[in-house]
């Protein structure tokens, strides 16, 4: 960026690093900030600053953690018999988010990928299977994404876990709520269909 | 957020007040910090809150400045006799990643809007007409944005510059009515720059 001061072009290029941010929207938050009352950006500075000096994982789950558990680890409240699967602490921000679930997670910090050399040893594996060898645990869903990797994940995990004595299971998969059927992908759809409950054995 | 520490809460809170930035983006990007190494996270704080303790405006046009003058200002190649006015900083990033103006810019602080009262008064146009008077200028491009408000104040500026004996001109139709100079590509903006049109001459 030609013409505009040293401050301005290396906060672009660090906001460039950002995921989803272009060039353009890097430039148009650099200015935005310029703007803004100093003690605004000062705040978001702050923010991220802090993050950096303040989060580790949670010693339990591996969730985002500002002491040695994560705030649902440290709630005495939640169940820790029923343990949720999950790949990244955002998928478990989106669970919370639902206000349906009443257990604790396991964050595996990934997903098994060959094509990106990423195996179950590079995951927190061994971490929740000596969760469930510890005692305790009732049941363990397997929140993987529902993409190739989190499905082979889920399968590896099931199988590690097969002989545990504890319920496995994963979320269902079929048509998103208030969707409508022209916008669902094929193998969503096809899915949806192969996987298509009896509704006439409801009254069972 | 539930189920997460509080500066990651923060920083979400933080985010969600950028340009362009929802809910969804912001706790992608808090969760994409909260996973770099430390010392990337800390070099974008550090880039923000360097903004807000060295920026100013350029003494002469209004630009953004680290010390007294802006580097457009500062440049002894540019031609002080060509001002190409626009409304803010970003305007001025746009036309200098064209690389094909020579002249030195002038920055309105925005357009006048009746809609959002902002009238010719909260704009730097009293600095724009001074520096003309002061002497040595040969052209003024109203480089304002082509909108509506744009327009409006390129038409008013060329009226307070009627009679100063400067050439004012704007820059050629070819860019997108309704649209903004940072979301116009390069080829275009430049093409409409060359084939800018004489204002002063048409009260002929």
């Amino acid at each position: 960026m030609a013409g505009l001061p040293g401050p301005l072009e290396r906060l672009v290029e660090e906001l460039r690093r950002l995921p989803g941010v272009g060039p353009r929207s890097a430039r148009r938050l650099a200015f935005h900030l310029a703007r803004v009352p100093a003690a605004e950006a000062r705040a978001l500075a702050e923010a991220i600053a802090g993050l950096a000096d303040s989060l580790h994982a949670c010693r339990t789950c591996g969730n985002l953690a500002e002491g040695d558990l994560c705030p649902v680890c440290a709630d005495p409240r939640r169940d820790p018999a029923l343990i949720c699967v999950v790949e990244q602490p955002e998928n478990l921000a989106a669970i919370e988010e639902t206000g349906s679930w009443r257990g604790v997670y396991h964050v595996l910090g990934g997903a098994i990928s060959p094509l990106r050399s990423v195996g179950p040893e590079d995951l927190a594996v061994e971490p929740l299977l000596a969760r469930v060898a510890a005692g305790g645990v009732r049941e363990v869903i397997l929140a993987t994404n529902p993409t190739v990797e989190g499905e082979a994940t889920a399968l590896y995990l099931a199988r590690r876990l097969a002989g545990t004595g504890v319920r496995v299971t994963r979320p269902a998969t079929g048509l998103p709520v208030g969707g409508e059927l022209e916008y669902v992908d094929r193998t969503t759809l096809a899915r949806a269909l192969a996987e298509r409950r009896d509704l006439s054995s409801s009254s069972d």
